[in-house]
């Protein structure tokens, strides 16, 4: 079997029943997400054996975030249970001021995955994995955790494991385009597998996407896979300098939070499976819009069988009940 | 007043709240819901005076069915109460893993309804009748349902009222194709009025319409009307051998359960009441569009009064609100 | 400061928390709506200094009217409390028999605020006041506040404020087309700035567009501005003969309740602020757009802020989430 | 099998989920009220044969209520549907500012049922009839509903049918000691069985229970039957002069509303099955313990099975779960 | 690290939202359940490496089952996904028609679990195992399940592992005192730690509880520890004859489901752990008077520090807020 | 008019809609509360002129903070709105592990509030105030807060406006029972009006009551008036050196928070409107009673028709409901 291992902050989610102004919402929902959790969840639930590594408060929150993992079957022991800072929590503002859009407000500074460091990474972790994922967020939480997911990298590199990591710009922590690149570039120029969107490259370089796309090729000097999120304009790989896009499915927008991560994660499954390229974009596309068809980042991520469903409907545009 | 009495199981639906895969739904609505009692229900707020057969457990949820029926004035004295059997449950998946598609899981083997049997049926029921409703679901759920709903059908013909039948193949109870031709033939070749599908005519004989519709029809040697529901693809009728077709009204999908039955309804009703078959299709069709368009088997179906004014909106293409 | 005044009924509104046919409903939301208030409400979050007039009961709804006006920070101390009469409240139907339509129900008649009457009108309410508000609905409501109406715009007019009147046509209040007409008259011959709708021009005048305009404009003798609200046909005016038009943004329509109100009110600021024209067009239109697509008719209102983050949104189709 | 007949106006009661000061709440479930249609519903779980006399709006809520007592079996064939006028309304307050208390906001004046006259009464409804139920709210919503109610009690007793009458004290329509005195006494002097509590007796009488007690016999010339509910205090009934009494049930009181109106028809169930009056208090005690135990009016309402295992609990106190 | 199995069925929990006759509840919350589950998850949140045996379908609740156990920990490497038939599912009704008790409707029948066999055990599960759990409900689902539930306890014993058996009679399973005793008597006397209840013993025996007392020690010949668990009468055990007993604590009953499940669970931890035998008696006191005053059967369980802020305010009589 | 002002923080409170561990709770009700302004607004009910100064931050909740405190009526032109740092959020567990307990989750360190300091004070606030209010939180919020509060305590004394105040003290805010003592103390002497409750006067002195009352009159050495809330223990009060003392009222305790300042509230607002010390104390009384049986902190604050019908019902134990 494949092994996994992902680093990142997971948080409480408060997201109100309905939409528009927060200030108008009395009933909110708790979930919970965080971008690498999604993508490694993603991949346990297509049959890769994952791990996580993050620092939850020894609050009832950290118990939800432990029990979320462990109930996929993903394993918690590197989990670091912080007795002094809190989990973070954040609250969902949907649909409100432009319809179909997201807007979010964090509980997230001093928390405890904000204090996890390198002193937490053991060796034995990365022993027999496969791959190693960390996106954007986590370098720009603080500097221990920089120093954390550096050391995660070359601990990774060191046991020959590939490295993916997905950009994942998060402005309001990293502050400029300046510090931004400052915080990435480092992880770019290391990642083995990289993934990023429209938004963070033109953040990253320029808004041409040909030009910006480039700028990130070279750049990423050692990845031998790129991937372009494109949202609805669909997916697009760069393997070993050959080009390949697929367009987005139709489906109905319901929460678009989430989505990006399925796709990281259904690329990385398929491709650890063995999968050809075309299928792994096919899969991550499938991942996407099963997730933005849905609310909640981590409830819709798809098993084989649930994409192997949704490719035999949208492939017959059959239109019979299952009953 | 034109009499119809109908005959099938009604079970208690547990409807999640919201779309999604139920391992993550944690609250559920609890609905009423059953193919020929949604057609019943229809008819029966249509103006047609209707009694219903079928039996229920000595249980909260069989006071669940008997309430539905009787708050519609629906006549249930030959609701049988089984002391034995409890009344079926099923469950609705929304939305997962396709969007705007329903899976459902039925708790259902062994339950009351399907220990009707021959000896409940009373041959005073059929007295002064004017139609006779079952659908392929009822033969399908054991062998003493399949008996009683022969016997039925046979006494709806000695006392002179038309049997009206809808395929409505459930693969999950009839297990393959040769039982389900084996099940539901005898009913087709007596049924006065016939319904069908696209999907059910093709599990029947194959899937090009044309050849498979003949094929239907070659076998439906008593029909004098032949209705076949093609989804957002329209109705078509065929009557005394003669083509007529209308297609459906564009409405925003919500639940597409029970929008076959409302159609079936929304024809008999206008069929027993005398109006021509162009008139009956668009009733037909407007049933469906308004049950579509909500949640819910038996809360959408209109009365006259609300498909004409469905009608009205749709013709005027009218926007002020109605205040 | 530009500074406001409203007139008219604030009921209290109860919108069941799904669609379809109201007898189904059993759970209900509370909210709070009045067209002249929602229009208000929309001016006060736009940076005018707004009071209002209004009589509410002594009951706990009284209470909740009061507390949605002064949470916006809009003067109440023109508001009568009747010891006699209720609140008046109004149930919702959405989605059934039309789906995207609304029905309502009133319990209005003998309201606290159907018997607010000139006695209640202090002069000192009308001094440096830039304009006044009201709409076809108050003089509707029973003579008293016919009276009290008439009796505000002269006071207005006295004291040199603007007279924004919108026609807002209830047949069910006003019942016959002859009485519509001679209740409304008065207040479109007084008039400083006028808005209307598609429907109420035929009813006042004729189902032709064009001329319906011209007639409007003959008997609008002291309007400098008239605002056509055409739902998703866009917005028009005509001010100082001049015609200015801008088609709506499309957003996903959710409730369509309220939106007029919300066009009336950021015309209404946009134009109390010295704002052109075409830019006060835009902004009802933006307004109008964020208040369809979200339920409630005070919730939604936007206030500048919000106002140019959707502008941003449409101008860029940007798709990056805020966060 | 035996034959009983209601009168009075049913209600759409609209309850908040949670409770306190209604101007906070927000979300409200709608329940069916009205104590004679309660009553009537409580004979009609327990075996008697019912119908009833009302008046609704041609309005989704009159639906409900027509739905309502469908769905019991009982007989609407005499329920008017005024087309004029609205089926009422009223909000339910709970536990503010007195814990454990109700208070309640009426939207009923000019409601369809006030509207019921004479007019719609025909004499065979009391054709073969055991018992007719009024009680004192009828004969105070209008003139046409006393009349209506005056001339029921001449048709019951023409028709030999028992007339049941609780004082039923509603001073908000009522205004005046004297008013009610003057609307009830023709009820209380004709009354066959009569049905009043202590809050009831002070306001017509006197404080003290036993003089008014003794007043009220007097004037409750034909009654053979009187019985006094007591609250938590108990049951008394006095049967051609001798006197019977039985505490009541200790249970926690969750919504004291409709337990008298269970108590009343659990009692006349039983008179009219010939049960010993020392059993018919029993299970009037029974039937207001179980409906104070639980929110709404009707649902609680317990039928004999129900009673009969409240019964053995209490007697044995028995805790073992039932499963 | 000590090491406990259990082995039993867990069911999904359909609990309306409000208490009351089932029949007028439409709102339900999802929640887990099982006894042994239950008792298995109590030690896995006090210290013990707790796994479990049972089977689900394959189907959206047998993974809410999996994911229940999973996100405690639990080793869920025994659990059988059975294709063919279905995970069990019950409702419950609350406080109808007795207050403060419940009733259960299950639709068990011919579950996953109850096909659950020997052939489904590993003598691998029972290696280096301190304890097997099992309660008479298991062996009463089927004769495969019986068969399976006693090779397990051979296995157990063979592996040194001691066996703890609760009675935990389920009358509709075994139907009859005489099939209870058969079915349940091999297990009595096999049982190293043997609890019980009031109930059950007056079931197995005779109502007089020191009789039944006495002829439960005689037929548990193996056993060193038999618990009596007497609901709000405290709780009792024989420890190699020796007697010793403790009141309950007071606390507000909100729903008794798997209070006797936490009892057995804080008491097997603690007995596991080396605690005295009051002690242990104590914390399964604490654990089930904790487990009475919330909903659900798996939620309220609490872990050691849980008790012991439990006990301390027990102790102290402490009012203050803690914050 | 009297007139008051206080200084304090209001958060967002997330209380989820059941008791039990946070953990399992996955729906929330958004509810405002801060000690402060839960006491100012039962001041503001009472018909005393209220003010408020805190700081909220540039987002939605500081727009609920500031719409609560203006939907009352009290004036908010001294709240700071922070454009850098948020309103502060906290959460609620109910009833775990202790039934009827409530434990505390903040997010409020760096919060909006704690930023407030001594430069966002006018003297002009100040100005014909009668009374100033500030407790024990505010000063253990920050350094600046804590100048802020003394400075205050000082511009009150300045324009001769009483000054009162609750130790309120905060564990986790202050940390150790010096830096309580350290941090209340300047505000004990100053103050004219001092409340405390058992717990703190433990914290602050030793836990024999009547010592630790002694210690407390000689360090508040400029109190004229001292009262001690002891729960359910009543209320006392010692004033100019004479004892008063009053037991509490029996209710349903639902949730204990807020009461101690409903309490404060009712106690202020006699005493400025010259109420003699016993009438105050009873308020306080009614206020607290009626605010612990129900949910919310501000919520449940009664006005003073509501208290005189709590204590007519106390009073007379009228049992009759009010319709």
């Amino acid at each position: 079997m494949k092994r996994a291992l992902g680093l990142g902050e997971i948080m409480i989610q408060m997201n109100p029943t309905e939409k528009g102004a927060l200030r108008f919402q009395t009933l909110y929902e708790r979930h919970v997400a965080g971008s690498e959790a999604n993508t490694i969840t993603q991949m346990q639930r297509l049959g890769i054996e994952c791990s996580f590594l993050t620092a939850v408060g020894a609050d009832e929150f950290g118990k939800v975030v432990l029990a979320s993992l462990r109930s996929e079957g993903i394993d918690t022991s590197g989990v670091v249970i912080d007795e002094k800072n809190p989990t973070a929590v954040y609250f969902v503002q949907r649909g409100y001021p432009v319809p179909d859009k997201t807007m979010v407000f964090y509980y997230r500074k001093g928390s405890a995955a904000s204090n996890f460091g390198p002193q937490h990474l053991k060796e034995e972790y990365f022993k027999g994995l496969d791959l190693f994922l960390v996106s954007g967020i986590t370098p720009a939480l603080s500097d221990s955790c920089k120093e954390a997911s550096l050391k995660a990298v070359e601990l990774a590199k060191k046991h020959s494991a590939k490295v993916a990591f997905d950009t994942n710009i998060r402005i309001n922590l990293l502050k400029t385009k300046e510090n931004a690149m400052k915080t990435l570039e480092p992880f770019i120029r290391k990642a083995d597998i990289l993934f990023t969107g429209m938004g963070d490259l033109a953040m990253l370089f320029e808004s041409d996407f040909d030009r910006s796309r480039e700028s990130l090729r070279k750049m990423a000097e050692q990845a031998r896979l790129l991937v372009f999120k494109k949202g609805s304009g669909g997916i697009e790989a760069i393997v070993d300098g050959k080009r390949y896009s697929m367009p987005s499915y139709k489906v109905p927008v319901v929460d678009e939070l989430g989505a990006g991560d399925a796709c990281d994660g259904a690329f990385l499954a398929s491709y650890l499976l063995g999968k050809p390229v075309e299928e792994a974009l096919r899969y991550a596309n499938v991942a996407g819009a099963i997730t933005v068809s849905l609310k909640g980042d981590i409830e819709p991520l798809p098993d084989w069988k649930a994409m192997e469903t949704f490719l035999a409907s949208q492939e017959a545009g059959e239109k019979r009940l299952l009953r």
